[in-house]
């Protein structure tokens, strides 16, 4: 071993912290193949002499490794390299975090035949671009340059008031003081997280959930605690016991249509989980891009309209139903921390184009928004049919799935011992782009799902689609079902 | 004092760290008067079995009171309060921040006949509307829905390539893959400080400099080491100094009329922290918002122009001389931060509004954006003149500054001795508005500079309000010159 190390060399001159340069160096040798799976590293403390750095800087690089999959240690004999076997799906991580990122808003340069299950991103054929054009040019000759001033942090005025005024429908009563415009909800999960988030405090989340916010709250240096979700909403039992051994700022949650499981809380799920909020003197994120599509008769009620105790922070985007490039959403707050909030946002970006909110004033005004959420939600209702048709008919039944009854995707569980890794690959040879579901979760720990989303794709694209992943699907859970070995089922390494 | 801490509750349920809780409590019992000024706190384990907690949980609340001015500590004695000469300042200082950044932005609510030399943000009449209007117009028609999809996280492909046509013009030679757009600067700032700053990190800053810069690296939990900036630049020995101490992430300067003291880098300087900056493995973070604003014949290169080794971050604002409100700017990243810079920008905000994007893409094509700057550069420069004539005419010669020779602001500086929260008090009753010094610091230790601009102020009012500013500082610095005491001077607590 001794001499595998020699090339390792740390500068303290540098701004990467030494335990950091241990790990990568350390990597690169995994990688490369000179340290070998199950081969023992050095004790911590002779690494630690032989480069002249403190114990401590060993037993961090170390963790890194082992957090990394790229090793693990055995009580009372020493940390040794892990088989690629499991540290490779670590080592993909990254870069299939952006290929789905890029997927997702629809960016990945697929050739023109491709059918993307992938994305979530509404095709541009469905945006209202007449109407916006006669709105921009009114606002324009109204307001000139007015509309391009620096507006209020925490929004333009008039259309704090559309919102409150919109958000009466979904029983929401709020003061426009409680309303702060943010430029998409990717931002207002950033936002939340400058305002809540310090160095080492604790939030929940939702297993799986949405990668932006798992994103965000990892780069404020948060600990993530993954709840699972259940058809009906998160699994209350788990959040119970979390509680009580963690204090996390906040619990971030999608109670409809949630991304990417489609389940939607139940009513009594809903209740529940406030009151544990409270409760545990705690916040709860709501984040809401779906709630208005509905396929069913049934129109669901946030979190927020229920909202007692001040304990929601509800953040709303009208990119998935509207215009994902126009970066327009909102967030209703907690008076208790709007001065945090505006300052966060302040030292985000500011404020939020003052022209495009403008705009997006008068469609709320003019109730032409309102009229384009029915249009939007007739359209994906027929796909939504057309999608739920097809998998029935061409899906194996070993594949489960839950119709969400609204939103915009579906997710689907193989059978134990199967991986979404392995049909994520063989889609993509027939032309078709999914969404594995690893790619979901904090820690990697479930490889038996995938989603797959309507949002992108045309009725007549989806039979297709649907048609050539069945017969990937049959082939692989058929062909393979007696060499599926039972030791993978539920193995907690995977 | 013990039965003055008797109120003193904390609670472990709540999501607020314990020694935040303390300071809070202590904090509001100084504020009330129940902890005098010069009184001794508890001693920390007395405290700390009092309350059932752990000794380091107070040591930390104490140093928070500490560095927050409200307490001071003895060696081999304890935690004195201190008193208010001492934490007034302080306690004032973030609702004064706040008021600034309002104020900055054109936002607070002044009388109609108040005269604002605290915004650095151009009155709207001199936004190009009419040919924005045009170019959307051009936009909508051409691009119809997609302009309103997702758009690359890294920014409209073909804007990029325009960006790097236009920076030829400053001998800034790149790729458009080195160039990445922004929804506006402090977002470029916010992002640069989410690729590079790990909690804990030290940054090195100008001192004075962009409070919305401190903001954003305070959020990320970074060490700030405040550089001194000198008429032609930033301290070289101070800076050579303090890198040979700490390891910085960056450094983060404004090398042409800075904000706020208006002074330029000499060429000489440019090249000396462009070597620094390689030989201690560090980048420079370049902030340029107002390099365009040159009112003498010589046009300023950027750094980024001399940028051999690759150590420059280039941050591009288009608000500050275009339209604010637009919310758009461009970075010029080293290849080697690339990705994690465009993994930062997905998850601030995913990507910027394509809308605006195309529309500015046609602004650069059709060199409409040059004869902009050029329109601005001319309204400027005239009052720019008009405002040092006017300095020079009234204020007292004890009062000092140095003409910047471009931008939007002028620094002065108070003889020894005298107050700039006293000058802003003095002008706001006489319907003036400055930006007092000390809101540029990150440690308050100067009092004794104001920042005036022209940018929000035409020529009649610019005359005017520095008339009305010269009779208050004429009373101020004469009246009270007998008064001033010597022993303030250079006082290090003020």
């Amino acid at each position: 071993m001794d001499d595998k190390i020699l090339s390792i060399y740390l500068d303290d001159r540098l701004p990467t912290p030494l335990y950091i340069q241990l790990f990568v160096q350390l990597k690169s040798l995994i990688a490369e193949g000179v340290l070998k799976p199950n081969e023992k590293l050095p004790p911590i403390r002779k690494l630690a002499q032989r480069l002249g750095i403190n114990t401590i800087t060993v037993v961090h690089a170390y963790k890194k490794l082992e957090s990394e999959g790229l090793a693990y240690s055995v009580v009372g004999s020493g940390t040794y390299v892990a088989s690629p076997s499991r540290y490779e799906p670590q080592l993909q991580r990254q870069e299939e975090d952006e290929h789905l990122q890029m997927m997702e808003k629809g960016q990945v340069q697929v050739s023109k035949d491709a059918i993307n299950f992938a994305s979530t991103t509404p095709t541009p054929d469905l945006f209202p671009v007449d109407s916006f054009k006669i709105l921009i040019n009114k606002v324009l000759d109204r307001d000139k340059g007015q509309a391009f001033g620096y507006h209020q942090i925490q929004g333009y005025q008039p259309l704090r008031e559309s919102i409150c005024h919109y958000l009466e429908k979904f029983s929401i009563k709020v003061l426009t003081d409680d309303v702060h415009v943010i430029s998409g909800a990717q931002q207002g999960i950033d936002i939340i997280s400058k305002a809540l988030i310090e160095y080492g405090d604790c939030v929940f989340v939702e297993s799986p959930t949405y990668r932006g916010a798992l994103e965000a709250f990892k780069s404020r240096g948060a600990r993530i605690v993954e709840i699972p979700i259940q058809e009906d909403g998160i699994d209350l039992e788990k959040l119970e016991e979390m509680l009580s051994v963690y204090h996390p700022k906040f619990i971030y949650v999608m109670p409809y249509f949630q991304n990417p499981t489609g389940y939607s809380y139940s009513y009594s799920k809903k209740e529940q989980i406030l009151q544990m909020a409270r409760q545990h003197k705690t916040f709860i994120v709501e984040d809401d891009s779906l709630s208005e599509l509905s396929f069913t008769k049934e129109q669901p009620l946030p979190l927020k309209a229920f909202d007692a105790y001040q304990v929601v922070i509800y953040i709303k985007s009208f990119s998935k139903i509207f215009m994902p490039g126009l970066r327009l959403g909102f967030m209703v707050v907690p008076q208790a921390l709007r001065s945090r909030v505006i300052s966060a946002k302040h030292t985000t970006d500011i404020s939020t184009s003052g022209l495009i909110q403008r705009t997006f004033d008068l469609y709320l005004r003019e109730n032409i928004w309102q009229e384009h959420i029915e249009y939007m939600r007739q359209k994906y209702k027929k796909r939504y049919e057309t999608f739920l048709k097809a998998v029935k008919e061409s899906f194996p039944v070993s594949v489960k799935y839950k119709a969400p009854g609204g939103g915009l995707h579906v997710w689907f569980e193989l059978p134990p011992g199967y991986n979404d890794q392995e049909v994520y690959a063989r889609c993509l040879k027939k032309g078709v782009l999914i969404a594995p579901g690893s790619l979901f979760y904090h820690q990697t720990h479930d490889t038996r799902h995938f989603r797959l989303s309507f949002a992108a794709v045309n009725s007549e694209k989806i039979r297709d689609g649907i048609r050539a992943m069945g017969e990937v699907l049959h082939q692989y859970v058929e062909q393979e079902a007696t060499l599926a070995p039972s030791s993978q089922e539920y193995s907690p390494l995977l």
